[in-house]
C-alpha cells in the first residue's frame, strides 16, 4: 500500500496518472517507528527497502523518498497535536550503524524537474516545522546520530537543536552532494551551517567538498555536532540530554491529546471539497478557486458575535478537537494545498475566496487570542502560520477576492495579505440579498501569524511606511468597506458590480499567458520584502541556487554527476564557471 | 573600433576567440556624453546603434549591451577619482523621447548562458557601484526620466537616489521582462522596488506584468518615481534637485582629480602582467595564480615601518595618484578579476598569493586609516571595498597560500579572509632566506572593508563566536606566525615545508574535479553567512532565480519567450509550475 494508490486518480482530470496524497497515520507508516516514554519520544527511522513511493529505486541506507517525508511530516504534526506530554523528540535510526544516507539518489536521479523541486520544498518545509516545534511548541527535537549521517541525513540532524555523534572512529556527518552528486547540500544544509550553527565558513567549506565527511573530535571542536558518547552509552546520554531539554518545556501535564482524524475529502475529476473548504478547478483557464466556508454563524464554537470567547464546558477547542472550525480550517488548508502543489502543476493560479460571517470569524479569533498561552490554542495557531507559510511558498500567482457574503476577518484575512493581488468589490450586488463586502483587522494581524521573514504580513505589506500600519492598527474590529479598505492600503483594485468580473476575468487570463516561471521567480521575490531570516535564506537563496543547479547538464545531464552515480562511470562535466 | 579588438587575441590560451577587455576612456565612449557644470554632472546615454560589441543586433532605443555598460562602469568610475568637484550626477538621455529601453533583447536572445550570467553580475555591479557613490562618496545620483524606462532602464533610474519623470501622458516607466520575454526584471528591479522604494508588493506585483508600465501620477502615488515635471520644466527641474542633493554633499572644494590612466598590462598566452599583480594560468588544471606584489619597502609611498604615515610633500596619495600603490592595486585586482570572469570561464580556481613586506602593507593602511576623511583616500578605500566583493561575487573558488615572503597584513589580509579556504606554511623554507610567514591584522581589518551583508570579513567569519572575534582584535599591529594565526582561526589549515606543497596541490586537484556549477552554488551559499542586505538579496536570491529562469525552456528555448520575441510568433510555454 504507497500514498499512490490511496486515492482516487480521478482528480487529476481523469487522466488515469498517478495521483500523491498525503494521508497517513502511524498505523500505516513504514518507516518510522514512534516510542514514547513520558516526557521523552524517540522517533527512528528504519526504511522499508521495498516502501519506496515510486519504482525503480530501493531505500538502502535509511535513504529517503518523498513517501518517507510524508510520514515524517505526519510524525511531526501528530506529536504535537496528540501528545500534549511530549516535551522532548529524540530523532535517530532504528538500523545500526547507519543514522541517515539522505535523499535517495536514484529516485533523485529520475525525478522530472518538477517533481525535484517540489520534494525538496516540502523536506525543507518539514525540517522547518521541526525547528518551529522547538522554539513555539516546547516541544525540543535532538538527533541522536547511531552511525553514518550523510547529506540529507546530516540536514535532518541539522534540524534538531542538539546533535549527538557517535564516537566509534568511523561515524561522520557528511554533506557529500557537492562532491559526489554535483548538487547542493539543499536540504538547508549549507545555511543552517553558517547561520545556525555558526561553524566558520572555510571549515563550512571543507566540509561540504568531501565526500567522506567529518568524524569524532573535530566534528565536536568545528561545531559540526554538540555532544559526542561511545556506542554503548548513546542512548543514555540521548535520554539524559532529552531530560535536560524538556524540564524547559512549558508544555502542560495531564492534558488530553487531540486525535487528527483522516480529513473528511470528497474528490470529484475538478473538486475537492472538505467540509469548510471547497477548490474548484478551472483546467481551461488553469485556475484552482479555494472557497473557505467560515464557521458556522452563532454555532457553539464561534462564541455570540462580539461577546466574550466562549468558556462552556463541551465546547471550547479541547472538547471539539479536530472539528474545531480553526484547527479543520488549517487541516484542510494545507492539504488542498499539497494537493494541488504535487497533482496539478498545470493549475497556474490559485484564487483565494471566503463565504460567511465576518463576526464568527473573529469570535474565533477573539479564542485565538485570549486562549494564546493554552497549549492546544497555541498548536492551532502556530498550525494557521505554518499553512499560510506554505501558501506564499507555492509556485503558484494567488489572487484574492472580497465580494459580498465573504468573511475576511483576522486570521482569514491572512489570506488577502497573502495573495499577490486582491480585488475588491464594492457595494451590494443586485438581485442578491447580501451586506457590501467588507474586510476585519483583528489582534490575530498584528503578530501570531508572521511571514517567514519574521514581519506580519501588514509590516511587509507597509514596509518603510510606519504611518500606514499605525493607520490600519487604529481600525481594528471595525467592518471596513470597499473605499476604506482602498484606501487604507489593505487591497490593490476596487470595483463596482459593473465592472468587478471583468476586470477580476480580464487579470487573471492575462496572468495565466504568462510564463510560468518568470512568474514563479518574479513571486519569490516580491513575496519576500523587507530583512531575511535563516528560514527565508533557506527558501530563498539556497533553493533558487539548487534549482539552478538541477537544471544543469553538470548534474542532470546524461553523464551529469547525478545521473552516473552508482554506474561505475565518472560523470563528465562542461568545466567552464557560470 | 570595438572593446573587443582592443585587445590581444593571444590571452585566451592562443585559441584566438574574441576577448573581451574593460580598457575605455571618454575618448572613446561610443554611448554616453559627460557635461560638467560646477557641481553637477550629466550623463546622457545616447548610444550608436550599430555600436554593439558583437554582431548580430541594433541598439536601438537607448537599449545596452555589455559595451554601453563598461562604459558605464568606466564612466561612474572616472566620476569619482577625476572629478571631486562633482557632487550630483543627472542621468538621462541624450535621444528624445526614449530614456532607455533595458538590456538588448537580440543580444540577450543569442547570449551564451555563462555571458548571460556574467553580463548581469556586471551591470548589477556597476548599479550598486551608483549606490555606493551616492552613499558613500557624496556623489549623489539621480535619474531625469525624458521618456520610457524599460525593464533595465528603469532599473539604471531605480539605482538613483531621485527619479524624475517627464508627465507627458505618455512616458511610462515599466518592467516589462515578465510579460515580454518570460524572465525576470534581475538587474535590482523586483528588490530595489520592494526593499529601497518601499512599494506595496501588491503594486509591484502589477507594475511586473504589465507591459506597458505606469506614468504620471500613478507612478509618482505609487512611490515608483519621486517626482513629476512636464517636459518643458524637466532639465530645469533636474538641476534644481541636483543642486539640492549636491548641497549635502562632503567632497571637497578646489581639489584637483587624479587622472586614471590605462593600466600597464602585458598580455601574454598563459600570463597577465601589471606593475603590482601577476596572474599565471595553469590551463590543465584550471587555476589562475593571483601573485600581488607588495608596496617597494621603505620607499616613499610605503612610509617608514612601524613610523607615522608619510606626509612629504610630493609623496602622498594626491601627488602620486593612479600611481599610489593601494590605488594601482586596487584598479590591477579589478581589471585581472573581469578579465578572467569573462574570458577564462574554465579557469575554475583562484589561487591568492602576495609577495613583499608586510610593513610596508602595513604603513600604507595607516595612511588610509588616519587620512580616512581626505576624499582621495575615502575613494581609494572604497574602490579597495568594491573590489573584494567583486572578488567573492566572482563564480570561482579562492584559495589564499600564506608563505615566507608574503605579505598579507591588514588590508592585503582581507584577500586571505575572503578566500574558501587558507593553507599556511609554517616555518621557515630550507635553502630560502626569507623568515616564516605571518598574517598581520590593522584597523582596515575592523570596518573599513565590508562584505556586502555589511559585516567584515572577520565579524563574518566569527559570526556567534564574539570572543573569537575579540581574540582576533586583541592581536592587532603583531605579526603572527602559522601557529598563531591557525589557533586565532585566520587561517583554515597549517602545513610545515614536508606537507605544504603536497596537501595544496591535492586540494586544488579536488576541487578542480568537481562540479563546476555545484561549486557555484556552495560558495555563493558560504560566503554569505549571516544577515542579508538589499545588495546580497539582489546578488542572492534574485539573480540565482534570474539564472534559473535563464535555463529554463520556457525562456531560452527555441520557442522561449526571450527567443520569439520581435519575430511575430507567441511563445510556446510549458504551463506546469516548478
Amino acid at each position: 500500500m504507497t500514498l499512490l494508490e490511496t486515492t482516487n486518480p480521478a482528480a487529476a482530470g481523469g487522466r488515469g496518472e498517478p495521483w500523491i496524497s498525503f494521508d497517513t497515520d502511524p498505523g500505516r507508516w513504514r518507516h518510522w517507528k514512534l516510542a514514547i516514554d513520558g516526557p521523552v519520544a524517540t522517533l527512528a527511522l528504519d526504511t522499508a527497502e521495498d516502501g519506496g513511493l515510486h519504482p525503480g529505486y530501493a531505500l538502502k541506507l535509511n535513504s529517503y523518498d518523498l513517501g518517507v517525508d510524508i510520514e515524517l511530516h505526519d510524525a511531526v504534526q501528530r506529536l504535537r497535536f496528540e501528545h500534549p506530554e511530549v516535551r522532548a523528540v529524540i530523532l535517530t535510526s532504528a538500523k545500526d550503524g547507519v543514522f541517515c544516507a539522505g535523499a535517495n539518489i536514484k529516485m533523485l536521479a529520475q525525478a522530472s524537474h518538477p517533481l525535484k523541486v517540489n520534494f525538496c520544498k516540502l523536506t525543507n518545509e518539514t525540517r522547518l516545522a521541526i525547528e518551529d516545534a522547538s522554539a513555539s511548541s516546547g516541544q525540543i527535537y535532538l538527533a541522536a546520530v547511531n552511525g553514518a549521517a550523510s547529506g540529507g541525513g546530516y540536514e535532518i540532524a541539522l534540524a534538531t537543536e542538539h546533535i549527538l555523534l557517535v564516537d566509534d572512529g568511523s561515524s561522520a556527518v557528511s554533506l557529500p552532494e557537492v562532491p559526489l552528486l554535483g548538487v547542493l547540500p539543499g536540504t538547508g544544509g549549507l545555511t543552517r551551517l553558517t547561520d545556525k550553527r555558526k561553524v566558520r565558513p572555510d571549515r563550512a567549506d571543507f566540509l561540504s567538498t568531501v565526500a567522506e565527511g567529518v568524524r569524532g573530535r573535530r566534528a565536536l571542536e568545528w561545531g559540526l555536532v554538540d555532544e559526542l558518547a561511545p556506542r554503548s552509552r548513546l542512548a543514555e546520554a540521548a535520554r539524559a540530554r532529552a531530560e535536560a531539554l524538556a524540564a524547559g518545556s512549558d508544555r502542560p501535564t495531564g492534558a488530553a491529546g487531540v486525535p487528527l482524524p483522516p480529513l473528511e475529502r470528497e474528490l470529484g475529476a475538478d473538486r475537492i471539497a472538505y467540509p469548510n473548504l471547497t477548490v474548484e478547478l478551472d483546467r481551461a483557464l488553469g485556475v484552482a478557486t479555494f472557497t473557505v466556508l467560515g464557521p458556522a454563524a452563532g454555532g457553539p464554537e464561534a462564541g455570540a458575535p462580539g461577546g466574550p470567547a466562549p468558556e462552556r464546558p463541551g465546547e471550547g477547542p479541547e472538547a471539539l478537537g479536530a472539528g474545531w472550525w480553526p484547527l479543520a480550517v488549517a487541516r484542510e488548508l494545507d492539504d488542498a494545498i499539497l494537493l494541488l502543489r504535487f497533482n496539478e502543476p498545470e493549475i497556474g493560479t490559485w484564487v483565494l475566496r471566503s463565504q460567511g460571517d465576518p463576526e464568527a470569524v473573529a469570535a474565533l479569533d477573539r479564542i485565538l487570542l485570549d486562549q494564546a498561552d493554552d497549549w492546544l490554542v497555541r498548536e492551532v495557531t502556530l498550525y494557521l502560520k505554518r499553512t499560510l507559510k506554505r501558501l506564499e511558498l507555492s509556485s503558484r500567482s494567488l489572487v484574492a477576492l472580497v465580494e459580498p457574503g465573504s468573511c475576511f476577518a483576522g486570521s482569514l484575512l491572512e489570506l488577502v495579505l497573502a495573495a499577490d493581488r486582491a480585488f475588491m468589490l464594492e457595494g451590494e450586488l443586485e438581485g442578491v440579498d447580501q451586506p457590501p463586502a467588507t474586510l476585519r483587522l483583528d489582534g490575530m494581524n498584528l503578530g501570531p501569524l508572521p511571514c517567514p521573514n519574521g514581519l506580519t504580513r501588514l509590516q511587509r505589506r507597509f514596509l518603510g511606511h510606519p504611518e500606514a500600519l499605525d493607520a490600519v492598527a487604529a481600525r481594528l474590529d471595525e467592518p471596513l468597506e470597499a473605499a476604506e479598505a482602498e484606501a487604507l492600503g489593505l487591497v490593490t483594485f476596487v470595483y463596482d458590480e459593473i465592472d468587478f468580473e471583468d476586470e477580476v476575468r480580464l487579470a487573471i487570463e492575462e496572468r495565466a499567458s504568462l510564463s510560468p516561471d518568470a512568474l514563479t521567480g518574479m513571486e519569490s521575490n516580491l513575496r519576500c520584502g523587507g530583512p531575511e531570516t535563516m528560514e527565508t535564506k533557506i527558501l530563498g537563496r539556497l533553493t533558487a541556487w539548487q534549482n539552478w543547479v538541477f537544471q544543469r547538464p553538470n548534474a542532470a545531464g546524461e553523464d551529469g554527476a547525478l545521473r552516473r552515480f552508482g554506474s561505475g562511470q565518472r560523470p563528465r562535466f562542461d568545466r567552464k564557471r557560470v
